[in-house]
């Protein structure tokens, strides 16, 4: 796919490089010379412009990409400017960074494909990591359900899936377990890595070092990650 | 628990806004002084100071909190400052934000607890997005398995889970559905949000704007996306 990434900071410039090593083309624009100067190697292509400026905007490609991106992520006049511009002219999707609340409201209302919330939705998955107990990676879907990940508790240990009642008594579905591994790195150094055992069978053993991937209601996961710790 | 969060900026603040939601305690501090005024009544309790001046962090019970965040934006200097100064004067666990790869490098040769890159972090699972067609959001559990959400295809309309042959045909099992409701902000302008049906039945049926989640091997999930999509 093509993209267009307008605003090379240190979210832009991470997407862009991803991209990149997913072998998709990246156009980077940016008016700063010194991240120009960074990434014109890495990206497909770079230019060195202010985005707000409709005349550079008519002399970039934009009806060639699949996506612009435009995450601009301090001047919010410059952002809404640019997306304003852009869906002037051109009819290409644009996924566009909001800096704030109302920022987003902004954006909202000028009808953009896509806002993401970088800093904002990472403090929403963050926080939770302090409710449940044991939690190591978790997925909000809206504000009631979740997919957590949570290291086994002793309890737990040499169970099955079927005698572990996380069903019926927690009412939580497991959607996995990630095995950890053991392996030594280039200087000999001890790394653990994650093995995911793929779809479960009710016999399934459960072992220590385990991680649940769990899906249910943010409640009875907070429940299940209390109760479980207090009894250690 | 008790934290103490160090910048106010749009990262710092949506964690501690989260936090208190959830039933922590959340003392705030930062250097500006409109920063300090919007979170004043939000937080348990905030301070307007400079946390990179040693009498300042002094005054603060430091030891007394869990966590300390250090989520200071942009300045960098600021930022290590401070994580010296709170590993010369407290025990507590730290938590640092990084806003640069060097930056992280530093942290870690200062032996924080935890360090977190907002920007970077989402920016590599939001590329992933772009492999998958149709993929809304997805959480990378190894290099081989995946839980994703993935727009319901055309075809699937109006089928039930049973009929939808997601696990016999596709190898992927559905975790659950995302309904999309519809509701207006405050410029009067249609928004969408989100429902999660919960755990499904056989018989669930399938709606169009749907959004499934499933879980599998990567490759079992372009497959589904790239088919799914070719045959509209």
């Amino acid at each position: 796919m093509k993209f267009i990434i307008i605003g090379l900071g240190n979210f832009g410039s991470h997407l862009g490089m991803r991209l990149i090593e997913e072998g998709h083309e990246v156009m980077g624009v940016d008016n700063s010379s010194a991240h120009i100067e960074m990434y014109k190697d890495k990206l497909t292509h770079t230019i060195c412009a202010d985005s707000s400026d409709e005349l550079v905007l008519r002399r970039i490609p934009l009806d060639e990409s699949d996506y612009i991106i435009v995450s601009i992520g301090e001047d919010l006049g410059a952002s809404v400017t640019t997306v304003a511009l852009l869906k002037k002219l051109c009819q290409t999707k644009i996924i566009a960074r909001a800096i704030s609340p109302i920022h987003h409201t902004i954006l909202e209302t000028m009808e953009v494909n896509q806002i993401i919330e970088p800093e904002a939705e990472y403090a929403d998955e963050f926080s939770k990591k302090f409710g449940l107990k044991g939690a190591v990676k978790s997925l909000a879907l809206d504000n009631k359900f979740e997919i957590a990940e949570i290291e086994l508790p002793q309890k737990l240990i040499g169970k099955t899936i079927q005698n572990s009642q996380l069903r019926n008594k927690w009412g939580l579905n497991v959607v996995t377990v990630v095995r950890k591994t053991i392996s030594k790195n280039i200087f000999g150094k001890t790394v653990r890595g994650r093995n995911v055992l793929g779809v479960l069978t009710p016999e399934t053993i459960l072992e220590e070092g385990d991680i649940l991937v769990l899906f249910g209601l943010y409640s009875d996961l907070r429940n299940f990650s209390e109760h479980m710790e207090t009894s250690f």
